[in-house]
């Protein structure tokens, strides 16, 4: 019998009746003989009405009370999709917290899984149940909940996909599919058939909200195939699936922008291996994220180091950069926020040139400053000003003839 | 070092600024040197707010996803008041689910204590941190949350206080203390300095809302002295606590009208001891709580026998009655609702006669007609007409002189 599992974000799952139309989905995979684990985030806005309650009470909400608090958001959810589940004749079970059988670090807000024990699930599941799983949560060494920060509830259903041995993992939200760029910046951007692990996980660390790019790294490892669609409008989604030679014809297959990044740089310091260890050693310490690094040699003595992270952790990565500009004895550091980034990604770029210089091109068209650019063997980013944004992702989509009826093999100036 | 368990009830918890207030408490405590553990409700109408999203999902949401669903709201409380603890300096962890030690039952919303594991509670304990505990739930035998029904947040902190050994258990609540009779129906009712279990018990059975009967039977199982005060007003309010000498002598200490009640009639049944077995089996299969029990002998081969339950278990209890009539094959079932009960307390009543004939004298001269007696060895309860209650509390009440400024011991007709 083959088995699925179904992931619904809080979008999908607003009111009684959103649920009903995503517990009919279940109802549809039931009738076709497959079992199925559900696998629920919060309700609606109920995550924002349980930070509102945690800022009421603390200006700084210690992060285990604010994981026992955040994680009751999809225990709840989990709860009602599995009574929902039973007004259709289905027999259903809920699990949240220990019985999710997700073992994490206690990282606290954003726990990284250590093991997942499938046996009560398994249990549940031989026995002819659907499991409604509280998505996000999981339980510390110590047995405290835990939850796994933004995309959570994503990384869980993969993950649980991973280890049940899964035929499929679907993840149903609030749009139709991953899209050549975000269709609420560009109306015409085309939904995508199929997208191979890399590129999805290109797409996702460019900004690409549609799957976090933890949980598509998860997919990738595990080859756990995803589909991506719309929980309440019927149509094919995009397949996530293991790379085929026919995507590498393609050259650009899609963009992403990226809001709120911060910079921060620290200029002046030794010119050495140990400058970069200094910095990197600080920043682990203070937890923070790092997206990109570029790092350039001022002179033989002095190199300059830049680091970007998500702009809510500028702060903590300003006083880790300072700590090491102690450290080394000197260097400066600066922090500039109100950054973005546009990124492209296409498994053609690996044999096909003159991605960057018609990237480059766009953008200087269209008057946009890159104040950095990073690469990885398939995406291109550009660091620019926040407010070119949304028109750089217009013309990146354009130069490379992504939108619904432009010619889909772009020109790829050699 | 003393330890003390602090329950606050959902009333006193209803907004950030009341759980501050609340959290004042613990801090006064933590002040003279004592450990803390505090229980705690759902915030204010939080419980109402999750059985209204049921009612939406399920037309009789199943008992299961229920008790997870509600869990969440004293979960939420613990995770809110560890915050707020922690902005006063004073270092706490929450606990719920599987972190509160207490296995249950597997019967869901209404499980009952199989036993307590305290060890991760004291271990925090020694920590030095005050360990917030999210009532009124526990884990069943296989691992799901489960609930402990009307009252569970009082067991919760009455059975912790139990295991821990702790010199006393402190129920926060709206009411600053235990009243000579509720004091919304009878204004001028008197606050008691003290109570013994026996008499707590009573008064709970007959309807006193202040401590749950469960609790107050896990209070007098255990000897926990316990004490019901205001959670935001300081006053003494009423401690109870073991039995001494002067309690006898007063004849009656309080009274209470228990509203909503049914009662089924099972007539014209055989007159042998395979009646009352076969309606009991009957109604513990069907899960029925019963409060009061009346048999009496129509003629040698024909008995009656009545039960009171809670008006909503009605429906249940006559399909039992029902069943078990089909069982002794003859017998007519009748159910009766619109009733309440009326009962006096006193330890006194043990040496004293007449009590009964000074209620019983009070409600004829109030015109209220008393549909049965049930009575303890320290209790006199009357069924009555619901529309009757509050008249019938008032006339008990001042009958036995309970009012403030009234003569405290009242005349005992002899």
């Amino acid at each position: 019998m083959s088995l699925i599992v179904q992931k619904f974000g809080g979008t999908s799952l607003a009111d009684a009746t959103a649920m009903r139309l995503c517990a009919r989905r279940v109802a549809d995979a039931r009738a076709i003989g497959a079992s199925v684990v559900v696998v629920v985030s919060a309700m609606g806005r109920a995550t924002d009405d349980l930070l509102a309650l945690a800022d009421e009470a603390h200006p700084e909400p210690p992060r285990r009370d604010l994981d026992l608090l955040l994680a009751t958001g999809e225990q709840a959810s989990a709860a009602l999709m599995s009574m929902t589940l039973q007004t259709l004749g289905i027999r259903a079970v809920a699990c949240a917290g220990l019985g999710v059988g997700l073992a994490t670090t206690d990282r606290h807000t954003r726990a990284t899984i250590d093991s997942i024990d499938t046996d009560r699930l398994r249990a549940r599941l031989d026995d002819g149940a659907v499991v409604v799983v509280a998505g996000f949560q999981g339980v510390s060494p110590v047995g405290d909940i835990t939850t796994l920060g933004r995309g959570g509830s994503d990384l869980t259903a993969v993950a649980l996909a991973a280890s049940l041995n899964a035929d499929r993992c679907e993840i149903y939200t609030d749009v139709a599919g991953v899209y050549t760029a975000d269709t609420r910046i560009v109306p015409d951007a085309r939904r995508l058939d199929r997208l191979s692990y890399d590129q999805m996980l290109e797409l996702a660390e460019g900004g690409a909200r549609v799957l976090h790019p933890r949980a598509a790294l998860c997919a990738k490892t595990y080859s756990v195939p995803v589909r991506i669609a719309h929980a309440h409008a019927d149509g094919p989604g995009t397949l996530i699936t293991l790379e085929s030679r026919d995507m590498e014809s393609i050259v650009v297959s899609g963009c992403a922008l990226k809001p709120d990044i911060a910079r921060i740089t620290l200029a002046g310091a030794p010119n050495s291996p140990g400058s970069p260890s200094a910095l990197f050693e600080r920043l682990a310490e203070a937890d923070v994220f790092v997206d990109d690094i570029i790092q350039a040699e001022a002179d033989a003595n002095t190199t300059t180091i830049a680091v970007t992270t998500h702009a809510g952790e500028a702060p903590d990565a300003r006083r880790a950069a300072e700590f090491a500009a102690a450290d080394l004895g000197r260097g400066a550091v600066t922090v500039e926020t109100g950054l973005a980034s546009v990124s492209v990604v296409g498994l053609g770029m690996r044999t096909h040139t003159g991605v960057a210089s018609t990237l480059f091109r766009a953008l200087a068209d269209a008057s946009i400053n890159v104040r950095n650019v990073t690469t990885s063997e398939i995406r291109i980013s550009c660091i620019i000003d926040a407010h070119d944004g949304p028109r750089a992702l217009h013309a990146a989509h354009a130069a490379f003839g992504l939108a619904r009826g432009a010619s889909v093999e772009p020109v790829a100036p050699v």
